[in-house]
């Protein structure tokens, strides 16, 4: 019998390489099993979302609101006893909402209700009155005739399809980006859009838009649902219909403003980074209950949750509150410039910014080299209802900046069926929220964070971006 | 077997008389069978209200929109083909909603979203900013200590709960229509509640209130179902929430506005009538459709389709779009005061008022020797999944003075599980009409209309109304 016990001991090195998982130890399993239980004995999350939509609510990048939720977030940290609080600086140039209204004046008078998109000039201190022309989607508008809107307001009328991960959103959006440019290229003096949303609540989805280089710049906004299609109604009789828009908004000069920071130190690789986040600041409209506080409460509260472990993993966890996702990456660009020199350092990214729902995937990105550990990481997840799907998925938009230059990303893949009802609108409150999901997230989020700190495998680099996410 | 004869034609008169129904002959059923079958084929009801939402969208009751509808009405009444259209003159003093916002001072400043409720007047052209003290419902409120609301702003925070005939709405209603008194008495300066509504859209929910006599008049508004949930979870941390109101709103003289009428001339008693309808006002927040375009183009739709007939019934039926029903039924204690010299003429009256949703009962208030009749009119219905069920309901909003008055009622119970979710919101909008069920409510009131035009029998006195419906 001894003579083969060498060979017996070969293998299980073998199968210990090829399984990678081997050098989590009994007791970091009994951690993440732990971590994993969140999901039925509940977590911190709910709780910190609706402190932050509560105590600030909305908190666009720009206003004291924004500054109000730095602050929030600092105690926060503190009071979940983050090893460690800071705040890095991000700047970014200011847009305004002040006012906005329209109205139909012939031949139906009523009024519409409409929200400028985020980077929008507004009328000019004067209402603009103009004839509606309707597309059927931004490639329409792009080939009407050159000249052909001109004194005209250009409005493109596609709806945007249910998807459970949200791909109707890329298709649709590309016409709030874009739509306003082509728009005054083609001579128009105004744009409104369908809003790029799934529901039927009789309220606007504001988002971003950016103006070409060179046009002139026409201001922009969104028709709540209903409202598009009272419009499409009006127009299908046939007859002229004219609008009224008054709009004020606009740019007013820059602003620097933070990404705050918590962490975790790690016991034996503290230099070493896991990152997990969300981004603080919301759209003005709502609360940001969905978009995005459940990302920073979900994030926060995962890695509260390993903090109060007794053995803190090997590498550091670090959470961070983005500034200013929503008008340009801002946050997660300012990050990846600051942090560009310790790429290698972060051994993971991933970004909860999808809502609170259920998270049904885990993908990731990253060496082969680190496939034997990520998939011992799924293997934890599976009880949570998450499958482990190799070779798809993408980084979250602020760990996106960081992880195109290499930095290995995560994905928790969330049920976002509902998320586009009230995404970017009055309706992004707390109520939506559902806690049992919220708990499933967090404790996914905090077995996945914990495993990445814990184990020994370096994850490389990330494989290079392909859109897909 | 002569001999036996006589006595099974005395046991048919027998049954004839008991059954009632024998007086309508066959061609009269088949008549009643293809009404039924809108809800098959279609019927034009959503067609109608797509035209009233479209062509004139919000009509407040003493706004030029409401003059629009009047003219709508009438043109619509013409082109299906009804064989009299009217006015009737309806008076009213005009409420007025020019401007209002809410906001949170401190301790965590955000926006509010509130709408004035029907009647209230104004901050008085300055910003009100004070304490709100919340009261878990208008009985609370009641019982707080003389003067202990001075310089204050009282909250009612009670929920509506959500049933299938809406029955959810009179406790909740009662500290819309009557908490701004209650709480100007103890002292306060202003007065909110969460809106009377089911839903959770960050909607709030408008309707009429009244002052108590020689109270002082305080404003009144409801915030959305997410905005009371935020402002009760912030005086849930114990710390004096201060709020600013700014609302610009009044009453503003007496206006003269008319309901619009439809006639279908009876065959052989003219002068009887049956009356159907809705109302054409709607509150100014949405385009009005399930409140109450929808019983509008219902009873409009179910007469036409009786009008299309080859031999209309022997009474008339008379389709009312009445005016003025959401500040305090106007319309229809004009039309009673109009018409009560002719109250047994009237052999029955129905108002669709409550949604777009299908019906699922049919309920009478006749003389005891009209039930027969109203039987088999329930035997009629019944394969529209529609159960006739004797000695419940009561009449419609607007149908209710003259009932009061002894006009026999009836009444096409509906489905109103989501009704509240909409009513009296910017929500309130053509999306949330299913068109099959509308199809189905407008086959139902034809049918129903139909036979109580073509019956020889007297429907008599309705029963003393108990307030029940």
């Amino acid at each position: 019998m001894p003579t083969i016990r060498p060979l017996v001991f070969a293998l299980s090195v073998l199968l210990s390489a090829s399984a990678g998982a081997a050098d989590f130890d009994a007791r970091a399993l009994r951690d993440a099993e732990q971590l994993r239980a969140g999901n039925e004995r509940g977590t911190d999350a709910y709780a910190i979302v609706e402190s932050l939509t509560t105590e600030v609510g909305p908190r666009m990048a720009g206003t004291p609101a924004y500054d109000r939720a730095v602050a929030w977030a600092q105690a926060k940290f503190k009071a979940l006893g983050y090893d460690r609080v800071y705040l890095e600086p991000v700047s970014f140039p200011v847009w305004e909402r002040r006012h906005e209204s329209a109205e139909v004046l012939a031949p139906y008078p009523q009024r519409l209700l409409i929200t400028a998109l985020g980077g929008s000039v507004g009328t000019g201190g004067k209402v603009l009155e103009a004839e509606v022309v309707e597309f059927a989607n931004l490639e329409a508008l792009k080939a009407a005739p050159a000249d052909s809107l001109k004194g005209k307001i250009a409005y493109i009328s596609n709806r945007m399809e249910r998807f459970k991960d949200g791909h109707g959103y890329g298709p649709a959006v590309s016409a709030r980006g874009g739509g306003a440019s082509e728009a005054s290229k083609k001579g128009a003096v105004g744009y409104l859009l369908r809003s790029i949303g799934t529901d039927s609540a009789r309220m606007p989805h504001t988002g971003t838009m950016r103006y070409a280089e060179g046009v002139t710049k026409i201001p922009a906004a969104a028709l709540s649902n209903p409202d598009a299609d009272l419009l499409s109604n009006m127009l299908r009789r046939g007859k002229p219909v004219t609008l009224r828009l008054d709009i004020d908004a606009g740019m007013n000069g820059t602003k620097t403003s933070y990404n705050v920071i918590g962490e975790i130190r790690g016991r034996s690789k503290p230099d070493e980074v896991v990152v997990i986040g969300g981004h603080l600041d919301s759209w003005d409209l709502g609360t940001g209950a969905i978009d995005d506080g459940a990302g920073v409460a979900i994030t926060m509260s995962a890695g509260a949750m390993i903090g109060r472990l007794d053995r803190a993993p090997r590498r550091t966890i670090r959470v961070i509150a983005f500034a200013n996702e929503e008008q340009g990456l801002f946050g997660g660009r300012a990050y990846a410039d600051a942090h560009l020199a310790q790429v290698d350092a972060h051994q993971v990214g991933a970004e909860s910014d999808f809502g609170a729902g259920r998270v049904y995937a885990f993908r990731a990105g990253t060496a082969p080299e680190a496939q034997p550990v990520i998939a011992k990481i799924g293997e934890m997840l599976a009880p949570l209802g998450i499958v482990y799907e190799p070779g798809r998925g993408g980084p979250g938009p602020d760990v996106g900046p960081l992880a195109g230059k290499g930095m290995p990303w995560a994905q928790l893949a969330q049920d976002g069926t509902d998320y586009f009802d009230y995404h970017h609108t009055a309706n992004d409150t707390l109520d939506k929220i559902d806690t049992k999901a919220m708990d499933q997230q967090a404790a996914a989020y905090a077995v996945m964070a914990y495993l990445s700190a814990e184990t020994d495998v370096d994850f490389g680099k990330s494989p290079p971006l392909t859109g897909e996410e």
